[in-house]
């Protein structure tokens, strides 16, 4: 019998420590964000192969120094400094290395949280080019229930480009909320289990302003997208992401997606899929929807998700232009402005994939950082990562 | 958009018909057996390798005929009758044949409810060849805290063998039962997440009876054994089947194992498995604890659980002597009695492991009977796993 353990001694914490009311706090959220199929129930997501090349480190790289907030710091301090659970860098569709935090391990999956809408996204385009998908359809010609609801007047558009004008704050620390209830919903917090995910985002309502006017970053609408691609499909999400995304993609890990207690998918947020695999969705936007010489989403699609679409005025109205000054935001995907032509998803608690197309550089950030959202720290990462596209 | 979607064509209902509240019944669980995660928080435990040997045909075996409780009939119509969803056949080490339900596809995983029972067990096996576990010690040895519960002069042999005098009925039906707090603490029916299972475990009471006397089949022993065995080892339990069974077996499928509110494996019945990975456990087991020339279990280990140990005098005792007369129940294993040296792992709803040394013979049957237990089709289907054992 051990006194301390394997787990403790790794972790510093002991596992019953971790609940379904601490999962996403620190420092617990250094486990769970790893293990989230654990704590709420998942669908899997297979890969065609379970081969992935070894890991390559990052070598000197992590010992230059990056401008940060205060003063110059090296690669790897800034890495620890923001939580960094898993990073891993692509350039010219080749491996440039990988770093891992003690605590994870080389192929474990972590939690991308809203990267999942960008990935929700790109089965929007694949079924938009199938032909099966409308993205200027009204929402009700998918879901008719929505009628009463807030997206009984929206478009498919407005639900994937944050502009439905939707009553609803991502509050994501007030346990009294609107958002609290949408959080039991999808059974992420405790006492869920009694309203569906569908039946929440059914009871949402809308602001007066017009739909299409601001970019409103509300979680609902990504769910609301899995929703109204598995309506015009008839095809599970899970499905979906195996079949027309991780097969063709060569993902080499099971990816996993959280669900609901009647198994909606949480296409807002609940994807987990490994460093690599990530990088591998975003070096495909970079070939402009190709992998492995097949292509998986329409070129056209990713021209305009990256570069050509979405409304500067509605992001300039929104609250998050500080972030990217000269930015848009597409299709889920966030275009930045920069000169590098950079594009990215981005998740709570410090989860990226970061595209510059100028220096065909590819970026899957990993975190448990302890807060939901850091402004200020997300400032510094997008800098991070224009200069390490620049550094490898 | 589609009026009947790709999961209502083949399974026949909606997705979200399937609930907490009801996914162990028919017809639900010919789809829930298969995805127990979407509903159960659940820890994985990886394989070496992804790669399985394609699947292999019955054949004409399907048509042969065997004796039923009424008539002859063939193969393919008993499968059909016992609600099977997998069916996997070895001898001499060799892939015989594989079969599956429409509505199952080959390297899926299923649910093998309290055969999850006879893998712990092995863990146990593995953990005292290593010194590290003695099932002859007290439980409070491993566990001080279940002192004041009916374990608090209990031995680990006991836990293993079922002879626990155990205050505790298996009423799998009543929703008012202690059996119900239990499913409750274990996360498998609505309105868990108050009470963890092992702080359930530690409220159960005892019998007058003494220990050892009577086979008394109760699962909540088979969750004490994870507990047990976690506390000895220092490891958890789905860490103990990857590096201790599953890596050294060469299983080619991730397993899974469901977890309750605070990480607790569910030893007693929350394994899932492909047909072949579980046919591969019988073959280490009918190897004598060997697997690609390996050794996973001690031999005597092996001998003492098959075929010399366990009490035939408490088997007796027990209420499913009708079942093995000349039986016994050892380490998680029933013991057949049968000439052919039989023995097997049972779960209900209609998971069989059965191993035939005589006829070198390992069947995997997974099923999903609207019950859980019949036992008239259990008679049934030992009599149509010694038949099938001399025919292939």
């Amino acid at each position: 019998m051990t006194g301390r353990t394997a787990f403790e001694t790794r972790y510093g914490f002991a596992r019953n420590a971790v609940l379904l009311s601490n999962w996403r706090e620190s420092p617990f959220n250094r486990w769970s964000f790893q293990n989230v199929g654990e704590l709420v129930p998942s669908a899997p997501f297979a890969s065609a192969s379970g081969s992935e090349a070894p890991p390559q480190a990052l070598g000197g790289l992590l010992d230059e120094k990056v401008a940060s907030a205060n003063a110059p710091e090296t690669v790897a301090a800034f890495l620890q400094r923001s939580d960094t659970d898993a990073l891993t860098i692509m350039k010219g569709g080749k491996w440039v290395g990988d770093w891992l935090a003690p605590h994870m391990e080389f192929g474990a999956r972590h939690i991308i949280f809203s990267i999942s809408k960008s990935f929700t996204a790109i089965l929007a385009g694949i079924l938009e080019g199938e032909g099966v998908f409308d993205p200027e359809a009204p929402v009700v010609n998918y879901i008719p229930e929505a009628k009463s609801s807030a997206y009984g007047d929206a478009s498919c558009r407005h639900v994937l480009d944050m502009t439905v004008s939707l009553d609803f704050e991502e509050a994501y620390l007030d346990p009294e909320s609107a958002f609290a209830r949408y959080r039991r919903a999808t059974l992420w917090n405790p006492g869920g289990g009694s309203e569906s995910l569908k039946a929440f985002l059914l009871t949402l309502q809308r602001l007066g302003e017009p739909h299409g006017r601001t970019y409103r970053y509300r979680s609902p609408n990504s769910d609301l997208l899995g929703a109204l691609l598995e309506r015009a499909s008839g095809q599970r999400i899970a499905d979906l992401l195996r079949d027309k995304l991780w097969l063709p993609l060569g993902a080499t890990s099971e990816g996993s997606i959280a669900v609901d207690m009647e198994g909606t998918a949480r296409t807002a947020g609940g994807i987990s899929v490994t460093p690599r695999d990530l990088a591998r969705v975003g070096e495909m936007m970079r070939q402009g929807g190709m992998a492995n010489g097949r292509r998986i989403v329409p070129d056209a699609w990713v021209r305009d998700t990256v570069s050509t679409g979405g409304s500067f005025e509605a992001w300039q109205r929104g609250t998050m232009a500080f972030l990217f000054p000269k930015g848009r935001y597409r299709n889920k995907w966030y275009q930045t402005g920069h000169d590098s032509g950079a594009y990215c998803g981005i998740g709570i608690h410090g989860q990226w994939l970061y595209v510059n197309p100028r220096d065909e550089v590819v970026i899957a950030k990993m975190s448990s950082q302890p807060e939901p959202v850091d402004d200020r720290l997300d400032v510094e990462l997008v800098a991070f990562f224009e200069a390490l596209s620049r550094m490898v």
